[in-house]
């Protein structure tokens, strides 16, 4: 096998080869950035998915590396996410006791799973099946999750302990232990929370003012969270916060992880696997959604199975080296991309920045208020929170906008799958309704024209003899009766009508159902003296009709244009039509609308 | 409310009027003659559902009368069917003996059920969700039902015991009896069998051989299972044939129905509530396409929401007066039609002759013997059972074939629910499977024309700076992220591009998802130097395009033709490719496979 073939599989090759000095000067830099946001960021989303922070630094060493091998983005960071992170823990704080050896092993397991589901699919290559998550569940999903990730953070900016799965009961239970706030934690966490939100929202421009470049701003900027945590464990260590109540990350055990397989329990893997599944899934479209926005940048290619094939890989190496289940993250990404990053090397680089870390760093972490985790985790989820995507996405097609409602609702108040499936049936459901009654128009010639429009939209002339109707919808089961039904009426209502021509150009399909139709429609015009004709049929439609009998049998013609069909079959109209003066303005209302071309 | 409004919920206040001698005279001959079709059709359709035989003569009585005075269609006759007998009959087999008291009054409440979905659906106006019932999926459970009651009734003509709910249980407790047969029955139900088909087959061309009109033939023929009943009666009568152990249908009530309400079992509603619901739309798709098929010959027009009133009005009376569920029939209403029957009143006439029927000529029915009953079911759904449908359709679309055949295996090897369930699933999923990867063309213009058209299929010339690409399909969740993929994909092996136009001929629909891909697609393409225009884009669409921001934000413009578009981008090639010679022929490749107007 050659190189380029190899290549396909193995993405660095094409990279590996070109790899000079230059590139490694610009990766090395991106990677020590990226270390020191990375581990900030490992730490929170340890403590979110409900595991020992050593976790999430364990994450971020080997997943990096598999990717950095097999992926197909040369921009992607991949270690733990926030999502992924709230996934995990709600996979598994209804099984085990959070941070219990069972709950770390069980998280291991899940971590496998996920990482077979996406290789799995793929070998199978049906990388395609995310299509069917459409965007407003996923919106939907992130906006909820996000909000439940908030509320489950509460607790340790509060100092106080609650419970419960969904937003109704974490709320109750937060309201209900509001009177044992600890004072010294929630004063640590409301600081957090205030620096990193203002380092959030004003840091870059701060910054810019004050003479930096606004790249330099941007990356600098990201440290706050580096910064907070450094302060905070300087603020416990000589205060002794926390001997005052104030919870700490405690001993984090200063050893590069063990590789071991996870132990292998059927029971928990049948218990384990849809959520295994949603994890791959959502981890995969946040991925790939990623990869595709900085591939564009630089025109190259990101390869959806290919990728699948790289989070597996990442998913299955963490499983073994002690992790937590991963996927690409976009500041992570953004961060490596701003500080110049040329290839993969950056994030693999990082993982050595991540492995010294773990090494000579980690007994910093003892004194690290959780407080302060619990604040970069909200203020990295505040962004998600969009529910201004709500309004847009309702404004723009009701449908979109009740399947996003109905996730939201459902991932907060139910749990994540039911949120999840009542938004996707809502989303199927609502868009076979919509198609269900297809616009149908009747349509007739504009004066002066050989072109045919809505008689209801526009000023325009029809045969006597002949109907012509245009159906703007595929056709297949849900509309093909209502297909039947509206032509049985337009029939009834125009009884001179000798011949009816559909005008097939918005017909992209038609399935069985609607070829029955069409001949039971046939046929009952033929019983009431009208012939049937089809006009402007596409390519593939066509090859399709073929295969049947129906254009042996209909007893009509197809013509290519529907000026064509009317020219034959009523000459004098559409002549006269064709030679009468314009009553219509020559380009249609819509180009009024529209701007220049910038 | 003046008589005009009232006649749209009762649609026999608009033929009463007009109604004289001449209309009445059609209608009293066309009812004597469904009579005679009714009384054998009656018995044998209560055999098959598992009930007396005289419930069949009761569901014959007061339907009809209830249709004509609500129904939409002028020639539909309503009562006992096969499908619905059968749907009844694996409704209650499993919870009650067949014949017994029980399994009546469960009968009734089925009846009733049927009618109150019926009703409900009618003023909810929700009749457009029989449309959701592909035609390969509804033909697939006609064609697996009618050898299910075939099978079924194998052991009438045998005169042996069998039981089992699927064909394969059928099947074996057939043959494993085989040796029990009953000869004098067989030789009964043999005989009929051969005489009915025979009848069916031959008996129109055969009569009018002998010198009869085609259609008093075609009426004769109609008569055939009463003279089967009639010579079986009156053999088993003078030959003592049931002493000797053939089946027969035995004292049948020589009363009219008595009006009660049936017994309301809440648990037992819960149960029968699906097949209910089944009942309903099966009745209901087949009661209106016979309507619509007659409706049309006389250019009437049916309303779906009407009919469905007027059936849930049949069933309901039915379960008012003892009878069983009942829908429109095809061969009655064939032989309504035949006879000569003006309006509904015909079958309200021939309610009055079945009614006299049950009061004067049932005690002959003593002596019918069931085997002939089966043989004129088995002749009656043998025309149902359309294995060639199944080959044409997979030729035509292997999806919609595979549809039919997952209905087909699941009616006949597990139960009627399960395999319409499976073939709607696969319908639905191989549709989304379909228009998840639509088919996308890379268009230029046609040398001498201002036609864009695919450049795989035709000759035509490309753009340099300009991308034009055509998408056959409405733009929504299952897609989008495809087209997204698509366009990067093409952008990238056309590096000389600077502008890329959708031509949007295609699209009949863009919802939310799509939307924000087309956001993420001209982001992208703004990053690699491409600008996003839109053609053609139909006016539904335009219109809540324009309820969005995207118009605003995409930078592109919006052109009316495709050629227009081309004309502002890249003035120089388009004009030069107009006034080329053109090197196509003027009429694409379809003409002439087509044949002349007839």
């Amino acid at each position: 096998m050659n190189v380029e073939r190899l290549a396909r599989y193995l993405p660095f090759l094409s990279w590996a080869r070109e790899y000079d000095k230059e590139s490694a000067t610009h990766d090395g830099l991106a990677a020590l950035i990226l270390t020191l946001l990375l581990i900030p960021q490992s730490l929170a989303y340890a403590m979110l998915a409900g595991l020992p922070p050593v976790v999430g630094l364990y994450a971020s060493i080997f997943p990096p590396i598999a990717y950095a091998l097999l992926g197909s983005s040369r921009t992607l960071a991949v270690g733990p996410v926030a999502i992924v992170a709230l996934l995990t823990a709600s996979a598994l704080t209804p099984m085990f006791e959070p941070g219990s050896a069972d709950y770390i092993q069980a998280a291991l397991l899940l971590a496998l799973l996920s990482g077979g589901v996406m290789l799995v699919m793929s070998l199978l290559r049906i990388g395609f099946l995310i299509n069917f998550l459409s965007h407003p569940v996923v919106s939907g999903f992130i906006s909820a999750s996000s909000i439940l990730i908030m509320l489950s953070q509460l607790r340790h900016i509060l100092g106080i302990n609650t419970q419960g799965d969904t937003a109704l009961a974490l709320l109750r239970s937060t309201i209900k232990a509001l009177p044992d706030t600890h004072l010294p934690t929630l004063a640590i966490g409301g600081l957090s929370l205030v620096f990193l939100y203002l380092a959030r929202r004003f840091g870059k421009t701060g910054l810019a003012a004050l003479g930096l470049s606004l790249r330099k701003a941007a990356t600098l900027t990201k440290a706050a969270p580096l910064l907070a945590l450094l302060v905070g464990a300087l603020s416990v260590h000589f205060m002794h916060l926390d001997q005052q109540g104030v919870a700490v990350v405690g001993k984090v055990p200063q050893a590069l992880p063990a590789f071991a397989l996870p132990v292998f329990d059927l029971d928990l893997v049948v218990k384990l696997l849809p959520l295994a599944v949603l994890i791959s899934l959502v981890g995969f479209i946040g991925s790939v959604s990623v990869a595709q926005t900085f591939a564009a940048r630089r025109r190259q290619r990101i390869s959806p199975n290919q990728e699948l094939l790289a989070l597996g890989g990442a998913n299955l190496i963490t499983a073994l080296s002690g992790g937590m289940p991963v996927s690409g993250g976009f500041s992570r990404s953004v961060v490596s991309y701003e500080a110049g990053a040329q290839t993969p090397l950056a994030g693999a680089l990082s993982a050595i920045g991540m492995a010294l870390t773990v090494v000579f760093v980690s007994p910093l972490f003892e004194s690290l208020p959780r407080a302060i985790l619990a604040a970069i985790i909200i203020v990295a989820v505040l962004t998600l929170v969009d529910l201004g995507q709500l309004k847009r996405t309702w404004q723009y097609a009701w449908q979109d906008g009740a399947a996003m409602l109905a996730t939201m609702l459902g991932v907060l108040f139910f749990n994540i799958e039911v949120g999840i499936l009542t938004g996707l049936s809502l989303s199927l459901l609502l868009f076979l309704w919509r198609t269900s009654h297809p616009h149908i128009a009747v349509v007739g010639q504009l004066p002066g024209s050989q072109h045919f429009r809505n008689v209801a939209r526009f000023d325009v002339v029809q045969s006597e003899s002949v109907l012509s109707i245009r159906v703007d919808e595929s056709l297949y089961f849900p509309n093909a009766r209502y297909l039947e039904d509206r032509i049985a009426q337009l029939i009834a209502s125009h009884p001179s009508a000798r011949h009816l021509v559909l005008m097939c150009s918005g017909i992209n399909l038609i399935d069985a159902s609607a070829l029955e139709s069409l001949e039971a429609i046939t046929e009952r015009l033929h019983t009431s003296g009208v012939q049937l004709h089809l006009s402007e049929v596409k390519g593939p439609v066509m090859d399709q009709l073929r295969r049947a009998q129906f254009l042996d049998q209909f007893g009509g013609r197809v013509f290519v244009s529907h000026y064509e069909a009317l020219l034959l079959l009523d000459p004098i109209t559409t002549r006269r039509t064709q030679d009468a003066l314009p009553t219509h303005c020559p380009i249609s209302p819509e180009s009024n609308h529209l701007k220049e071309l910038n």
